[in-house]
């Protein structure tokens, strides 16, 4: 990746948000960011010292364009773009073959979860690379490298499976710990006393398969403790905690480890 | 707590298991691991070097006992104890109040995650602690402190609310991961690529509200993508995915993050 490749940015959003911090910090070429939102723009400008533009139509032809928005804008966006850039975006879940094949396009995932206001080191990010053209391919592969060492080419299938595991593994596993949170503060008790364990749980599978970690009343078929805690919950939650048993054991049989 | 006073161990799981090595590092003088399975009663022998018997009734009178055994089995082996020891257990969702009041009882209970043979270190685990009797209960204070900095009084109901927290942050998120590990085998992909994302998960809720740090295709109300990932999934997995989707959707309004 040559460092005078001229760059742009499309969208406002978190991803757009953290790429221009990581390209900006490793002295890329990034020019400018466009979006439809200008409040969105003005803080990118304000942040980063950066040129902003809503007209699409400005963008210089050779530039590789990045396109960080929502799935469901992707084509839109890509249509409104001039002819003769190379334009690749940052989503999981949208095939390449989906997108106008006549285009010079490719894919820039970073599997990671983005929130602003929280900074992140780019370098263990994994990275999966596809394009419809190998010069382009080998060129985002280089872009992702200048960023991250852990870079990896992937079809979109295997974008598209990695992306709902990290919805499993991210999304949901989020929202436990918020729903964690809310039953403990209904009872007057801190979230914090939970950091330990969730650590724990963490550190784990690091070096073990979590089929081999899994713990609890579920998994031991304690079935009396089951039944107290379905008592003492209700509406989703209740039906969250029913599947979640159900779901363990029918996965889980013989090991014998405790919570 | 006098390093002189005599402990025994109850139950050869992986509490007992954790609080012998905790116990012995620190030299406090546990002198006896009790349990019904002869075999695992040898492992902690040949591992701890420490006397083993299945005789409950030598257990010697003023012992400090720890009874770390399912809920279940909890009321049956106080039954056998011989009157005169003081005795705590180690669960989370027995109540105090359920078993003999005329016995000097109290609860030890460590909100962790065991596992045999992955060390652990004691310092860090939140102890709650709860007795019949005044005396005891700094006494079982005393003996968390001596392993852990963050000892804490709780009552049955508070152990109980955070055991049941500790089920859905700890068991449940576990499970999501053996699923999302299953999901990617099942289509030839490493669970290694997650590790960034659930490292990054865990660290966001350090110092932000997981409320504040939730994203993805539910929480943007992304139908698109939200049914493309429930048909490519059957079974428990297909229930979950609709289930937590529903309820990041009841939970969730506003925010703007991204994964």
């Amino acid at each position: 990746m040559s460092k005078t490749q001229q760059i742009a940015l499309v969208g406002t959003g978190n991803v757009a948000f953290h790429l221009t911090r990581f390209f900006l910090d490793k002295g890329l070429n990034l020019t400018t960011v466009y979006g439809r939102n200008q409040q969105a723009l003005e803080e990118f400008h304000a942040l980063y010292n950066i040129e902003i533009s809503t007209d699409f139509s400005r963008i210089p032809k050779d530039t590789l364009v990045l396109v960080c928005v929502a799935d469901s804008a992707i084509h839109e966006v890509i249509n409104q773009l001039p002819t003769q850039l190379k334009i690749a975006y940052t989503s999981g879940s949208t095939s390449l073959n989906a997108l106008p094949s006549e285009r010079t396009l490719g894919v820039f995932y970073p599997l990671q979860t983005f929130s602003k206001g929280l900074a992140l080191q780019p370098e263990d990010i994994p990275f999966f690379i596809e394009a419809n053209n190998p010069t382009f391919e080998k060129e985002l592969m280089k872009l992702a490298q200048s960023i991250s060492s852990n870079v990896n080419k992937a079809t979109s299938e295997d974008r598209y499976h990695l992306h709902l595991a990290a919805v499993m593994s991210n999304n949901f596993v989020n929202h436990l710990f918020h729903l964690s949170e809310n039953y403990l503060i209904q009872h007057n008790l801190s979230f914090k006393h939970l950091q330990p364990l969730i650590y724990e749980t963490i550190r784990k599978i690091k070096t073990e398969s979590p089929e081999k970690m899994q713990t609890g009343p579920a998994k031991r078929g304690d079935t009396l403790i089951i039944h107290k805690h379905l008592a003492s919950l209700d509406g989703l939650e209740r039906e969250l905690y029913a599947l979640f048993t159900r779901s363990i054991q029918q996965l889980n049989t013989t090991n014998e480890d405790e919570l």
